[in-house]
């Protein structure tokens, strides 16, 4: 018998962990791994632990790594005393591949090849892409990868590089995600999805459990994520739910959740409708309805944070100020939880001498250089 | 009193360790770092460790993070099983600016920036000159990078984008350091050479100690590196010998050294000359006058490494395996070595079973992509 399951996070619902389950088959809610044997936990992934954290593989020699996660934190010296707040910066970039997608792809795709999957399709719109070619590639696994024609050329390329597929949908980033349901369903291909698959969360939870060794179990107070599907906001949430539970730490952070004021489903406070629909510099977050939205806005009640939109000229300006002022070169999509930050400073969402850490997600490397 | 000197690394004769010293005053030998007193040591450079490296600064306090370092050592499988040999490497290009470089960045500008330097010049084939750029904007200081203009189009947009001053240079990579060199003498502005810079080599020290941890005490037989000028190759020497010294490893490792067959000054055995000069994919490694040649050739001499060219299509060939069999995707400079490795096993320079480390030093992000 398995040690975990999927769980409906709509009707909770138990369903046996089916890598080809991606939806509640009741209600079509999204699913979450639910733990019925925590014996099953290992260490090694969470560097310079002595920290278990449980996950849905049958042993670590299962588990197929390019060197992801453990990334460092920090300190902001100059944008701390801009805002007279205590700024920690997790680089995220220095991920395999180039951002936190490693997290969630590597534990994604050691639970395919353990059960035996060797052909996958994915969509993405570029990181969640060359990442999950990266893994599939190192697992043996023919892999197909849809993502927007219009996604920097680096990513593109990136995508291909490690040899899989590349369909370029010349199309919004959720008409990628149709034809990719549309090939999946046309094939009979296993739909590997990062924002559906169970197991793509579990791989972010590396993060939430990784702060709490660098922060020394006083993990900071405030964390701003910015969030498309939410994969990581998710993950880090369900970490330190699984910390709490065991006691290893007392009270939760706010997780703060920023997106473009361009397409915001969840920041928007449902104002929003798809045909509202604009194109952002942040193509990571550009996701007009992000699957996992419920899930998303349920943290954010529970965990007192913040969703906050952000224009597409202070996610430029940001993006520059970290590499001028810090000497950090991140993506767009990272920049955007930086002017996120200066509007919830701005609110008194965050006030002086808190402590905020920042996820700053992906390279800069990858998307077009700011002018 | 400092606890650490210069040393000519040609005659021996000490300087008092002064940032603007860069050769021996009395006979242009290169110099490096020699410690007086051991006490200043410091371990949490190296993470995992119980280790301690002596460092060229007054206290830790000094040194000037963006998190590089502690990289990740990856299985090689498929190429392992290529050749019969046990392959890891270590991911390099997840360093803060992506190559290796960052190391001994960290520990140049740490070091000067206590010594009150506030304006560098640099010159760079692209990778050392966007690492300066980002740890000088850091450290707050200004910095001139001199590098060709026929260097990738994103290595001089990365320079670029941490504010430095590019100084484009339309000319060879001998021809870029000789225009750093008229500029520095002109403006009598410090100059930051990672070629020539004693601390540099200080700050790469970090892989060998690593490697120390990483591999539990019983580091590889052999360990395969790409040579430009040398400065990671001198710095894992450098690490290996002070662990020697104090009797923490009882062997060295073999330092196999790979160069360019169109660029080879060093293995070329002493029949090279500038004039034979051709250009080359692995821009790292295009160093026709390396000023360290003589130490690289006394540690292979000392280690029993060998020093082996490689043709342009076997750099490109193996830049596309390691992305289509281990996922790894590097710059052209790193996969050289693998080239070289090919090389080296073919030969019976390294025998089917033995253990090789090679460090993966650059990401192919900041290259041309390859066909």
């Amino acid at each position: 018998m398995s040690h975990y399951e999927f769980k409906c996070t709509e009707c909770s619902k138990s369903h046996i962990a089916d890598p080809r389950t991606l939806r509640c088959e009741s209600c079509s809610g999204t699913l979450s791994v639910t733990y019925t044997n925590w014996k099953r936990q290992v260490s090694s992934l969470v560097g310079g632990g002595t920290l278990d954290m449980p996950i849905p593989l049958g042993s670590l020699s299962e588990y197929l790594s390019l060197g992801e996660g453990n990334t460092p934190v920090v300190s902001m010296p100059k944008i701390s005393s801009m805002f007279e707040t205590e700024i920690y910066g997790k680089l995220e970039f220095m991920n395999p591949t180039g951002s936190f997608k490693d997290r969630g792809t590597a534990m994604m795709i050691s639970a395919l090849k353990s059960k035996g999957v060797s052909e996958i399709v994915e969509d993405s719109s570029g990181n969640a892409g060359a990442s999950v070619s990266a893994y599939a590639t190192r697992a043996g696994m023919k892999a197909h990868i849809f993502a927007p024609l219009s996604a920097p050329q680096t990513k593109l390329n990136q995508i291909k590089v490690y040899g899989s597929i590349l369909h370029a949908v010349d199309g919004s980033r959720d008409e990628t995600t149709e034809a990719a349901e549309k090939f999946v369903k046309h094939k009979s291909i296993v739909y590997a999805s990062h924002n559906l698959s169970p197991f793509f969360i579990e791989g972010t939870k590396t993060f939430g459990y990784e702060i709490f060794n660098d922060f020394d179990r006083e993990i900071p107070g405030n964390i701003v994520v910015p969030v498309g599907n939410g994969s990581l906001y998710l993950g880090i949430w369900k970490a330190l739910e699984e910390l709490k539970e065991r006691r290893l730490i007392k009270t939760l952070p706010k997780l703060h959740c920023i997106q473009a004021e361009n397409i915001n489903p969840i920041a928007s406070n449902n104002t929003w409708n798809k045909s509202k629909i604009k194109s952002t510099v942040a193509g990571g977050i550009a996701v007009g309805s992000p699957p996992r939205k419920s899930e998303v806005q349920s943290v954010l009640h529970q965990s007192g944070g913040t969703a906050n939109s952000v224009t597409e000229a202070s996610i430029v300006e940001w993006q520059i100020k970290l590499a001028k002022h810090e000497g950090l070169f991140c993506e767009p999509t990272s920049a955007a939880a930086f002017a996120g930050l200066e509007n919830l400073i701005n609110s008194k969402h965050i006030n002086k001498n808190e402590r905020v850490l920042i996820p700053i997600t992906g390279s800069g490397l990858k998307d077009v250089f700011p002018e």
